[in-house]
């Protein structure tokens, strides 16, 4: 298996071009027990967490990431903290955000268990 | 078991606590096999957790709280993102940072398995 900071920023790099891309994509990336904290609202399972995801009131996205770090964790799982920033539609102030992703192992990839999303007003 | 979200807010408000008024008493929250990753250098195991805590260069800190949220993570573990400012000695002008914890749960009470600190520049 690879190396789990490898895979924290393959999977990071991953993520957000998908996000910024075409949102909808990003059901593969979750299953039935995965969880999104949203700026503390919560919704549980892939259908639910996209429909959240694509219904956030903008259209244009791009994801900055400042900072990645991660650790292992619990049964071949793995823990990622992203610091960045991120600007939306037509607005030109980067809004500094900080995100946590829970990785699972599942035949030979990964999905994300736990995902905890929070906008950082400085 | 007490509720994941009690849980998160009970330990969160004891170690920042502890963290400001005698950081070399973490020791207890830490076991052989949790890790730190603290401004992207990571040690592992309480003795090395808490030896990096105590070195840091200042004496005064007041940690803030800002957000906190939680969710339930595997085989009963609980995952914790806070944002909030730091203030240390003199300086006046708060620091914003971010942090993962995970708990395990370990005979009726739970450890520190993961924690990453990052400071959050805006």
């Amino acid at each position: 298996m690879a190396n789990f900071q490898d895979v924290a920023k393959q999977f990071t790099e991953f993520y957000y071009n998908q996000f910024d891309q075409d949102r909808t994509q990003l059901a593969a990336l979750y299953r039935e027990n995965s969880m999104l904290t949203f700026e503390s609202a919560s919704v549980a399972g892939a259908p639910g967490i996209v429909e959240k995801l694509t219904s956030l009131p903008f259209k244009q996205v791009k994801h900055q990431v400042a900072t990645l770090d991660a650790q292992p964790s619990v049964d071949g799982a793995i823990l990622i903290l992203v610091t960045g920033a991120l600007l939306v539609d037509e607005e030109q102030r980067p809004m500094n955000y900080s995100q946590v992703f829970q990785l699972r192992p599942d035949g030979g990839s990964y999905y994300i268990f736990n995902d905890i999303f929070k906008l950082v007003f400085g």
